[in-house]
């Protein structure tokens, strides 16, 4: 591994030959659930480890406060500022003594090698432990909201919303596999991407589909009409970051969120909505982007080149001249 | 010096022990002139050497251009991506063989050490050199403007503006001092800095002065009233490159100039110009600043957070409930 690679905060491999981004598989995937081989859903027994850096992991997060699933599920944090030393790694070093009051560990690493021990990839957020043995059950960030939302409904607050109503599960799963390739996904595809045609595939992937759903949400107020559901949480995750950081750090760069009409005003409707601006820690999301994973976004050795911006818009017509209008521009 | 120093494009001296950026004295500051010892204002006699990518050199070519020099100075250009071997520099590498015509050298060092054999500064642009002994007179950029406006005035085009019109030359060249310290070398501060307090003295002071240039901007068209001076054209140097380039690879992202009302239209007005637009090459300011000087503006040594974006829009009123409106948020 060279120096590089260990601040890339993720593996060689997971840049194929055309110089696009293929993020890893999930290690531990067994699902919550009451069959035989599932993870029981018990209060108390798990703990979910996140940092506030990570979308993956911050979706969780925001599930589990909308649900009111925070005295039955416990959260352990993570610093936004990655190790490299001795391996890419999160660290518990926001704690007291830098170790997980609760798992006694330093690294997230601890936990995945001596859950498996044959473990190579990075460690990642969010993973949830079992805390009566200390092993790694699910990290399965793609699937984990959905647990939270459906499998963990006995320990909903009172009156808490239904973020995956059954009569819209293969609708928001559809449109969840499409803002996770395009966007979730898609930035990190620009960002870590290590060829020209790869970012720049990545760049058109992205913008095409904000343009899709800046149109969709000029009809209504989320994605599936009148309430937040799970696809709400998912793109609020991305966009939240995408000003702050992924703009200038992974040359999303073509416009800023808050240029657009509908999804700048549809962030801050959720940022005002609790378990989204409350769990949302814009401080670590850019320190992580912008200090701890320097290397890869800009690409001073591939040499990428931003697409961005759109600088069509200086040929546009403008109002000056009713300023003054005594002369028409300053030319004789 | 180190691979850094090369590549940063600018010598560690420029960096002072508080990590602010403090850039190089011009080394050829004879004036033009009638006096002895003045540079004589002869038709075909000089050719000014500049790169589309560099303000600096960009605002002499905006001013011959607008005042209908091109057949009285020639025109040299370098490549927007320096080369760093042998030595920080820039190279004719747009031409055909890769050297000026003219000139008959690839790089632009080459004309700084055949005039001063002791040069050991950063050969910079704009330089105006003496074709008939291929030696550099004047790389006095700050000044460059004025004698082209002034005391090449005799070979202004009919109906030339007068972009420095004498009545207005000690408030033009007040405000010039600001803009220059604030704004045009600002932006450098920000980029070249080597300290967190040094970067974020140097972005507040820029914005500051953006703030109030943008007020300015509201009452009249341009900086001193229906016409365009030589302080437009310096000013427009920096805000061209502003969105394209220093905002990301500078860190100015408190706000891009776009969304500035006034500015960002005022931008516009000048782009529109004859001799501003036309001289104004994008995807050369891109490649400078994002491929040919990213290690020093990325800093990923000296671990500079970026103070922007701006967020606390995240918390203004939106009218989103109005869309749906069914129910107040998704809580119940």
């Amino acid at each position: 591994m060279t120096g590089n690679d260990k601040l890339e905060g993720k593996k060689p491999e997971e840049i194929s030959k055309d110089g696009s981004f293929k993020r890893q598989k999930n290690r531990f995937a067994t699902p919550f659930g009451t069959k035989s081989g599932e993870l029981p859903v018990v209060a108390g027994r798990y703990r979910l480890i996140w940092s506030p850096a990570c979308p993956w992991a911050h979706r969780s997060v925001i599930v589990r406060k909308v649900l009111g699933l925070e005295n039955v599920i416990s959260l352990g944090t993570v610093s936004p500022m990655r190790p490299d030393i001795p391996r890419v790694d999160w660290e518990f070093s926001l704690d007291d003594q830098g170790t997980d009051p609760v798992l006694g560990i330093r690294y997230l690493s601890e936990i995945y090698i001596s859950t498996d021990h044959n473990y190579s990839g990075r460690p990642t957020v969010p993973v949830v432990v079992d805390v009566t043995n200390k092993q790694a059950v699910n990290n399965d960030y793609f699937k984990l909201t959905n647990y939270l939302e459906r499998e963990w409904a006995p320990f909903h607050k009172e009156n808490a919303p239904d973020l995956y109503p059954t009569h819209l599960q293969t609708e928001i799963d559809a449109l969840n596999d499409v803002i996770f390739h395009d966007i979730n996904n898609g930035v990190y595809k620009c960002g870590f991407a290590a060829s020209q045609d790869a970012y720049e595939l990545a760049f058109d992937q992205l913008f095409a589909r904000l343009d899709d759903l800046e149109d969709r949400l000029s009809k209504q107020r989320f994605l599936f009409g009148d309430f937040i559901t799970d696809s709400d949480v998912r793109l609020y995750s991305t966009l939240i970051r995408f000003d702050a950081a992924y703009y200038s750090a992974f040359k999303t760069n073509r416009n800023l969120i808050r240029e657009f009409k509908n999804l700048g005003e549809y962030v801050k409707d959720l940022y005002q909505t609790p378990g989204f601006g409350d769990t949302t820690d814009l401080e670590a999301i850019k320190k992580h982007y912008h200090l701890s994973i320097t290397i890869i976004p800009n690409n001073n050795e591939k040499k990428i080149l931003p697409k961005g911006p759109v600088l069509t818009s200086l040929d546009s017509p403008h109002s000056r001249h009713l300023i003054s209008g005594k002369q028409e521009k300053f030319l004789k």
